[in-house]
């Protein structure tokens, strides 16, 4: 602000420049979306509470469950994964929980925790074009075609480490029986269920739906957004990464690094070498 | 590793190196603690897969559902917080909602987030020397004249914001009533109130149970480590900040800062002055 | 591994997982590309130092102070920018200055931290194609062209808050004299001024090169790849992070939020309404 | 605030939230503690704004290089470390270079980062031991008595790799120079030869300085805080968190662990076991 000291302001501009739909806190009040926190307390699951703060609304009771098992069956992939390796390392170096949980969730990236997301935009812009009239074969069909020509995999699908993802089943049996229920459309399930046919058409290796493809299809037909395909992931894959970084606090280990002593990283640089004098042409002649 | 290229090594030095007691994971397998994770899916709630990864056991439902209650308590307080305001922030910075969400958690700090786990830790130390034959009263009466001592606060007590946390008495009375079920032994919840009757005496303004102190009192009763009090408090935190992360993410605006233009942080510093050449001594005389 | 304990595999598979160019670490001996680091203490600048392990290879003194020149250039830019405020309010929740020096990095995404980098890209595009015989001048007026089709912003030119960056003229100045001594080609300055020539006409307000523009043509013409244009403004604003970081731990501020109380941030959701019973329909009919 | 809309409040309480010495930002105008920014560049080294931004004033150009060598010793100590590897493996998830090099920097933690701070701290009190007239010879002896007797590692020497750390001669020499040049008192460098001579006396195996030893004596030396030293560290090492990012990602890698396939973390929890029903008592009867 130019002008001078004991300027007025509207205080509007402060406060509404930190507005929200989400919470209500005033002395002695706490509401989320209108809901007061001591009628939410007792009465609304976890999972249904993750679906209020992030929808706006409460599901119904069956639809919170479906979430629930949506957000059960990602929770963790084991110490493989670098997410879960980071946050292990993390709490081995002297910092809080807190901390290191913040780490293993910093790496769930486009790459490392982006395939549910990236599956739900395939989904969504399949079905857009089926509630346009066109036929849900063919334009999985296309899909399919576009992505390889473009070379690119489609996301959800198949699994560089198990030959058919033990989640798949479990998942996608509650889902067929909530559309069977009336408590979601099902389109999103034809079309998945579709994509995993025609990828299995003429492969020696079938490529079934993998987690991030069958998490994709119950989040899809309760009515997220892709977006948040990636927030439910991340608060699902959350609870792994503070059980193991908290199985690696309790370890008593320090400054765990990715290998053990005595192996070392290879070096493949080059050979050693002496600093050239200052005043010298440093640079390789060819650098610029 | 000194040795030359190709020397053998026993396999298991490095496979040990990442043990874990979590999660066994082989081809077309995932099973944690034990269990096969298509078992778990559907039959699992949310609440009930947290306990399990991180004490190794499953709940019955009736424990699992009061750890759920404190769960949904925690979930938010708003964008005056420093850990909401900071995911708020980074959602416009043009980096993943993965990334926001680490931002808010990386903020739960000791002093942000860590009052739920000191009061853990000040509960634990009370019921053991009640365990050791000392009585409520006094232990409780010993502890706060330590505390006044120290000028240190007791954790849990008292909230800037709210005279009343309203979150306090339905988690009272959801665990006053699983006391009563025979669900837990009551012995930290007496404690609690014990020391919440002892603040309020001379007191013009009470100094009633908080957030922190209220769940610490069921975290403890289900057994939980105080460390996990903050973990469990990051846990439900991050539902809070991954929905005030999505909302500003949505809103489209671009680079937020704490306070909206045209407003600048007040300059508090030295006058303008020119920088002195290079080989005068820049250093104040008293500087060492 | 599926096999059983104590099988042998070649250490390489693992020492080699960790390969590096950079850093060669053994028992009493530490060298960065080659280079020990006992000859580079007290020999090598900390700007020189950044170049070497970027890029593999030490610049002569006078390319180094160019690149130093940038990066003392774009250390702070005051307590409004989020990552800044992040950091700040991060150094009050009871975290390491280091957690909050990641904080306010994180922040620097493709929005906050990206524009130098993006830049570069623009001139790496340029100048391939006046390496094909294109002229400067037409290059760039197609190039702006194309901008303006796409409704996207030229990075690198322009300042929501300065008229004129006064970071935009030093710099340039030190680039000039760099060209005329030989040390850079200029090619990617010569597009830089041309850019900024063609945007400035037919507009009453110029919008002259700003700090990422300036650095990017800096970065550009020394030879690194645009993507470091971002991890070297990081490495910059790291300082200035750190240092706000530090002042706020000194203030002794605890959970400092984004505004001051009593201010509360404004409220725009539903009105306060009751939580329906559990089996009740929660979701609104149209819900899905 | 409960007040109505369109209330009047003193700017000032908002703008002075965010007050800051050390960065003034005018449209127009940047300038740190006083001094234009147009100024420093091209006249401050980088290791000298990174002085003048933590301390408020300019050193002069010889205790600037004794900063820069300090800085330039610790940028890097290769993959093993868990900040460097935690930095490559969030290269490979599909997040951006500034977040990769956050995550790095999230582990610079009291165990991790935080041996330099430390040994500041020994030193500043073992110093105002002296002030007040004790011998250094029996305060360093006392003080060495006192960690033995609590079984702490004195921080700041020995190295749990390098027989001799490669990087404390060079200093030490440096120091040593900058003493005899009367740039600094030489009070800690006296204290620091004294514990490293008595650490010494009895042993085997000589527990040398290390890197965190011999940067803390620069640090102390300079006047900087023991705080700064876990700052100065991080911004150092983040150069090398920085270059192995950026290897990382040229590479290509997508969501590297820490052990590669075919290797498997080891197990080692109880056997595969059925979920029980929800309403059975699930948790072992001793649970609580």
């Amino acid at each position: 602000m130019t002008g001078q000291q004991g300027e007025l302001i509207d205080q509007d501009l402060v406060t509404g420049w930190w507005a929200t739909d989400i919470s209500r806190i005033r002395p002695g009040e706490i509401a989320f979306h209108g809901y007061p926190i001591e009628q939410l307390i007792g009465r609304a699951g976890f999972a249904e509470m993750v679906w209020l703060m992030l929808t706006g609304e409460l599901p119904d009771r069956a639809r919170g469950r479906l979430l629930e098992a949506a957000l059960v069956s990602a929770v963790d992939h084991g110490p493989q994964a670098p997410s879960i390796a980071a946050a292990r390392m993390a709490a081995t170096c002297g910092v809080g929980l807190n901390n290191a949980i913040a780490t293993g969730v910093n790496l769930l990236g486009d790459v490392h925790g982006g395939a549910g997301q990236q599956c739900m935009q395939v989904l969504a812009a399949i079905r857009d074009r089926v509630a346009d009239g066109a036929s849900i074969a063919e334009t999985v069909e296309q899909t399919l075609a576009e992505h390889k020509a473009a070379r690119r995999h489609v996301p959800g699908f198949g699994h560089r480490f198990h030959p058919r993802d033990p989640r798949r089943d479990p998942l996608i049996g509650l889902l067929q029986q909530a559309v069977q229920d009336g408590l979601v459309s099902g389109d999103y399930l034809a079309i998945g269920l579709e994509l995993e046919a025609q990828l299995a058409q003429g492969r020696a290796k079938p490529v079934p739906m993998n987690i991030d493809g069958a998490t994709a299809l119950i989040y899809a037909e309760l009515g997220f957004e892709p977006e948040l395909g990636r927030a439910l992931f991340v608060l699902s894959r959350s609870v792994g990464i503070m059980a193991h970084a908290w199985e690696e606090k309790q370890s008593g280990a320090r400054i765990k690094g990715p290998i053990p002593r005595p192996l070392l990283a290879d070096y493949t640089g080059p050979e050693l070498r002496d600093v050239p004098a200052a005043d010298d042409a440093r640079l390789p002649e060819d650098f610029d």
